[in-house]
């Protein structure tokens, strides 16, 4: 048997590594959700977590395990917005240089929020270039350490630090939704559900416009797709990574879909009852949750609300657009 | 010495009967916040409390309170908005009847959200109607008890217990800013900072537009005013009350006033940074503690976010409009 990636203990090194740094974030309710399904929801508010997302979880906990020369080096990240947030802020954190490669269409808001950190962004068309390729390059060239949004070892173990503390707070689940792009927050939220509470249920969320991961499950093997076309920017992924694919295979009960309509009803709904301004990705697991609708009734669920860094008018445009 | 409407034990009181049915609200933090004040800040989250403002805290404590047969018969509240979702839910959960005098021109989600509470709700003009004469005729012809919105000690017992919270999660503080419109919340949390914390900074915050509570603080005696055109549509109050006017007098150190340009900029702070829908008058205390700016330097600050009951599109308009 292939050892996985990660195991609990990774996660839990990683929670010490970033007590007093991240921040433990609060666990929602609303009576009004609880009602609809019949089941009782915790909201694990990730979007109030530093940069607006638990991706700097795992940035922080991949820059600290740079050895020393590496880190005085700096480091290059290809991402999405909210990982090249975090891998900014990690940087600054240690004092070392930050190279972030992001999608020319990636939210104002992020790629400001990103320089606002003090990180060089390199911008690249999503849809013709390969980021990959593009960061590999860059981090030859100038002996920058490349910290991927997803598959590493460190990053998988950093986010699943989002689930401990979930767990930590409100003892045994019966269900837990997490929203699924690469699978680093599935991984290690799934690793820590899988050691803590063998009984719980563990779901992936992806947009039903690009359900390679739910693909990869059924088949077996890593599926990919073109770049998906959904209001979920942070589920635009074409594909698990060879690392975060065989803990989901392992760990995670299922993978379901939801499409950007539900999304925006999902964001609608957090706004209006629960006062909170998610982005369309994060309200992956909420969707999910209210989809099963009362097949939780009667169930302690919790829902990753992952990130909530969405423009303002943006925000507006898809609530009131219903 | 008269003795003052409310002491520290009768918010201990309230809050032994609001465990397990008011929401224990969240501490929000911000490090941009911070880092603009140099304070550390403290968030009070009651716009996430159940009804979505601190007001169920006050009105379930008096209802609680009422006698057996009183309890039977009902009760009637008039209301800006918030108090009147709180008693419509306190007495559902009272099993007992509840009418409601809202202003016609209130917020038509929390009209709304009244009347699905199972509310019966009367609108009268708060610009030419006096809510008080209208709200005692109809309570003395139904045999309904008034509770007011903030000149009762049961419902200024309750409010305080959002501060008692605040404390038992943070300890002491150097400053605590409250949104002040009756004085309900004020004089609550006035006493419990008073009582636990003799050298915590209390600070009322008003609408520059409506400066009532700051007159009435200088001259010594309660001011009144006309019903002030501001967007803080829960500080639209024309005077403290009898019972709330003494224990600010006696226990608050400062009431500020925030023109309305700086309470849609708080709005879009706490929007585009910590991802929290709040209401106007929810954003006096945020408004008071930036307008402080780096007086605050060095200090741990306390800022009551009271409510956040305000329907998207409107939420939408005043913070683009900028």
């Amino acid at each position: 048997m292939t050892r996985l990636a990660i195991d609990y203990d990774d996660v839990a090194a990683a929670h010490r590594r970033l007590e007093g740094i991240a921040h433990h974030t609060p666990v929602l309710h609303s009576t009004t959700a609880d009602a609809s399904t019949g089941a009782r929801l915790y909201f694990k508010a990730e979007h109030l977590q530093r940069v607006g997302a638990f991706k700097f979880r795992g940035g922080y906990n991949a820059v600290s395990l740079l050895g020393e020369a590496q880190k005085r080096a700096g480091v290059i990240a290809f991402s999405s917005g909210n990982h090249a947030q975090a891998i900014a802020l990690s940087a600054r954190l240690h004092g070392t240089r930050a190279v972030i490669v992001m999608p020319e269409d990636a939210p104002e808001i992020k790629i400001a929020a990103t320089r606002g950190y003090g990180a060089e962004v390199v911008l690249y068309d999503r849809y013709t270039q390969d980021r990959e390729a593009l960061g590999r390059a860059l981090a030859e060239a100038e002996g920058l350490a490349l910290i991927p949004p997803y598959n590493h070892p460190h990053v998988m173990a950093g986010q699943g630090t989002a689930a401990k503390e979930l767990f930590d707070d409100v003892g045994e689940l019966d269900t837990l939704f997490v929203p699924l792009g690469g699978g680093g927050l599935l991984s290690g939220c799934a690793t820590v559900a899988r050691a803590r509470y063998p009984g719980c249920r563990i779901i992936g969320v992806e947009p039903e416009a690009g359900n390679d991961a739910q693909q990869s499950l059924r088949r077996g093997e890593i599926v990919s797709i073109a770049t998906p076309h959904t209001i979920a920017d942070g589920a635009q992924t074409p594909a698990l990574g060879d690392l975060t694919f065989p803990v989901i295979r392992e760990r995670v009960d299922d993978i379901v879909t939801v499409s950007d309509a539900r999304l925006v009803e999902a964001m609608a709904f957090m706004a209006s009852r629960l006062k909170q301004i998610i982005e369309p990705t994060g309200c992956l697991g909420v969707a999910a949750a209210f989809q099963a609708g009362e097949k939780l009734a009667g169930h302690r669920v919790g829902v990753m609300l992952s990130g909530g860094n969405i423009d303002l008018p943006r925000f507006a445009a898809l609530v009131h657009g219903r």
